[in-house]
């Protein structure tokens, strides 16, 4: 380790140890801190080690811990270990573990030593980095970061610093995605006048994450001007630039105003991916800005054999993805580039005296605040920093390519069973897949279903129409897994058809719980469709 | 500690150890996390052990960082070791040292070895608890310790989850303001239709954190439509009932809508408190919403003493305070609380499909996305159920006590001392102070002063106003001391004067550092006060 820096305090008397004056009872003091420290190091290496014990999706029930803490705080203090007692009893049990190597739910939250360290130091050093001034190397180190990463996506260089544009960490796709679209916004109220407020119109697709949506509520785009373009099985859910377009003439005929779109590189349901290309080539004719949201898949397009899924960014004005979901850095880091910073800062700026510095003045610094929704902002760069040092491009590439390897095997195994099938092609290490229709309707006759036994959860009228009956099966089959503990996946439906997600991605996540889990789908659908009574 | 819980695995062969599996390389390796923990907690101990050797304010140049690191992420992996030396080395250079015990600037960025250590588990699970079912423990002790904190501060039960309302961790005050302003705006939209979003007047004081105007500008309030009610020395820069009433008098006579009045319990520049009661009466005659920002002075409240300050609250409709200032709790932690969560869920709620559940569907539990601004969501409430229960009611506010008792002996230093004046009366741990206008005055003839020599930073034309003068030489004193390094303050302009903010809370600030800190003031005013030539 390196010496504590250039700078020596130079007043000898403040040179005194901390230590040599706190008491033991500061609630920083440094030795307390470091056996405490170690404390809980240790209990989480130990949650880490036997993470598998537990289910995997929490069993318990609503209100649980009520009925387990008191009603109100407590007046004198308690021991660290009470409280970790207190953490495994009633906690853990209430987690659904989504560092579980059985966790294939949602996406993946994927977490890492480096990541985690990361976060360790920036709570440490705890600093509120808003401007540059309030702590230069939280700013500085973000800015390089972000470059760092660019180049790894291979992004255009007018998105990087070195370019003229930037990236910066946000929370939250949500976030991102808000703070683009008030840019764009702004940027078309400062011709047509705020009062204008009310023509504005945007665009996504009806696969877009529902953040778009709260989005366009938060930012005051009138509810009646959000247009979501339809997709179909037949283009895998992705985007039609022609369907877009249209809607766009119509909306222009009508007297509206089209300023933003939403293209999305691995949605949340089937990791669908709207063409960038065109899609940018339908929103420049009407000066729109298009943000780019690519907040799980956009991980794996460091790998050169994936980039080509975001062909055409250089189109967009916006693209972000989330280092917390599938590249190790833990909850949260939203990584958000844009061409031009200068359309952020119009819109999300403050100046108040009391932040007044003169490196703002300088005007040769960036001050964050005014590149997000709130002032205060924690260190985030560390971890990312962290995680990209600690692995290097080369391993990072190698553990995607992993968890897309397993995911291929898995679907392997849904491929060479003929009860399944998989609803839409794999892009990433996603598969959704269901019992497929045909397997269904050979339990029941002429493609009435009978009665599911054993179902509190599904209503069962005698008959039903082929894709309810086929989707209540495939239900039932998501429930019977996860309410096991064993492993958990979760679903979605799309163009009415009922699937279940097998995301791939966990930290911890091997082959052999691959394997295992695909062991765990076939004996609940084998039991489900055993339960299927034949009816002629 | 106690047992591993409830439950155990059925399938006997999943009870693997994972350590038993996993190759080292796996960047979540159990025994190489506890390996990696320990040395990072060493890390930070030294860090606090050592935290007076550093400039409280970082003393780099803009750029530093950039000349020091790679342009580009490395290929290959890089040891902890050669990561910890390089934050040692470049990092901690460009820290401004929130955590120093010579930290006096902005408001305290207060650090716990409990909210550190909550911080940690939060961080060391990563689950993404954006609704009740992603991890129920999440949620449920959120609710449980928001009626803890709620009652601590004796807020009116209807703002507690145990009498209708409720409490929500944002991650910031700016997140609270915006969330309650979009639901308050929709609330009026609903009735007077979305084209009406340009007839929405919005209110605050010229004492109003920025954030307040950052949100209207967010939430899509015309910029016309934002008022800000002068404040004045003589009311200590509280906000006036009489003169808001005034203002939407007329508003409501132009045609127009006000919807929502932010009232503010210590104001960012001098900790002015606006009369709540009064505002909350002016309010309720035009149904606006009334938020209270406490961000800062919130946490004291929990001091029967202090309790005061916040009198009147139960005519406002929303309340919050940030944990992450002055309640030991790591950045970011703002604790909200509502009357009407309905409001809240009705402005920011998403019902996708693939977020559908049996508990959401049951209504019988808290699904917190649909609080917020952003879906997913970290595990805030560990952190804060650990500072209450690490310390207890009693020694939190013996810590917020000590801090108050600090900042009153350094107004008596000030105020013994005739060069110097407390600019507006101290209500909490916050000291505005200056060198008087009499000293600036008596080392200058008959009102005009001379020119400040060795001044880089201060126009000096050879007259100027009085109040100039006396605002140049202490913005000359300010940063001079910030310049040392030996402490850190901050400064603000109210009604044309400027003063420096000597803000105690920093949690290792013992009572020989404010005695220090003093000292190291009246140095550096004795060497600018002397710099000023007499011109008769």
């Amino acid at each position: 380790m390196g010496s504590l820096g250039d700078f020596e305090f130079p007043q000898s008397n403040a040179l005194l140890n901390i230590a040599g004056r706190a008491s033991n009872d500061n609630p920083l003091d440094p030795e307390e801190f470091r056996r405490q420290g170690h404390m809980v190091i240790d209990f989480i290496a130990d949650y880490y080690k036997n993470i598998e014990k537990y289910p995997v999706l929490s069993q318990v029930e609503p209100g649980y811990l009520k009925k387990r803490l008191p009603t109100s705080a407590p007046f004198y203090p308690e021991s660290i270990e009470t409280i970790l007692g207190d953490v495994q009893d009633h906690i853990v049990p209430g987690i659904t573990h989504w560092q579980s190597p059985n966790y294939f739910a949602y996406f993946p939250s994927s977490g890492s030593i480096a990541g985690f360290l990361g976060e360790m130091l920036a709570t440490g050093f705890n600093v509120v980095g808003f401007n540059w001034m309030s702590s230069p190397a939280a700013t500085e180190l973000e800015s390089i970061v972000m470059d760092w990463l660019g180049q790894m996506l291979r992004l255009p260089k007018s998105f990087l610093f070195s370019g003229n544009g930037g990236g910066v960490l946000q929370g939250t796709t949500c976030e991102a995605i808000l703070c683009t679209l008030v840019a764009a916004r702004d940027r078309t109220l400062r011709i047509i006048g705020n009062d204008n407020i009310g023509k504005l119109v945007v665009y996504c697709s009806d696969q877009t994450h529902c953040a778009f949506k709260k989005a366009a509520q938060i930012a005051g785009i009138n509810p009646n001007n959000f247009r979501v373009i339809p997709t179909t099985l037949s283009t895998s859910f992705s985007m039609c630039p022609k369907a877009l377009r249209n809607t766009i003439t119509a909306d222009v005929e009508a007297g509206l105003v089209p300023i933003f779109l939403l293209a999305t590189v691995g949605t949340t349901s089937t990791t669908a991916v709207d063409p960038l290309g065109p899609l940018c080539d339908v929103a420049k004719d009407y000066g729109m800005w298009v943000h780019v949201d690519a907040a799980y898949a956009g991980s794996i397009c460091i790998c050169p054999e994936f980039r080509h899924f975001i062909d055409g960014v250089e189109g967009a004005d916006s693209f972000s993805f989330n280092a917390h979901k599938w590249f190790f850095t833990t909850l949260d880091c939203c990584c958000l580039w844009v061409k031009d910073p200068s359309a952020l800062t119009q819109s999300l700026s403050t100046d108040p005296e009391y932040l007044k510095n003169k490196a703002t003045e300088s005007k040769q610094v960036v001050d964050y605040k005014d590149w997000q929704l709130a002032l205060s902002r924690r260190f985030r760069s560390l971890k990312l920093w962290l995680v990209l040092r600690s692995y290097g491009v080369e391993k990072l590439r190698g553990f995607l390519r992993s968890h897309v390897k397993m995911a291929k095997v898995f679907q392997g195994f849904v491929e060479a069973d003929n009860r399944f099938e998989v609803v839409v092609p794999r892009n990433f290490a996603n598969v959704c897949f269901r019992i497929s229709p045909s397997a269904v309707m050979n339990k029941s006759s002429n493609g009435v279903l009978g009665e599911i036994t054993n179902s509190n959860d599904i209503s069962s009228p005698r008959t039903k129409t082929k894709m309810g009956m086929v989707n209540e099966v495939n239900q039932k089959l998501m429930e019977s897994i996860n309410g096991s503990g064993g492993i958990y996946m979760t679903h979605s439906v799309v163009g009415g058809i009922y699937l279940l997600r097998f995301a791939v991605g966990a930290t911890l996540t091997q082959e052999s719980h691959v394997i295992e889990a695909w062991n765990v789908v076939k004996q609940h659908a084998h039991a489900i469709l055993n339960s299927i009574p034949t009816t002629q």
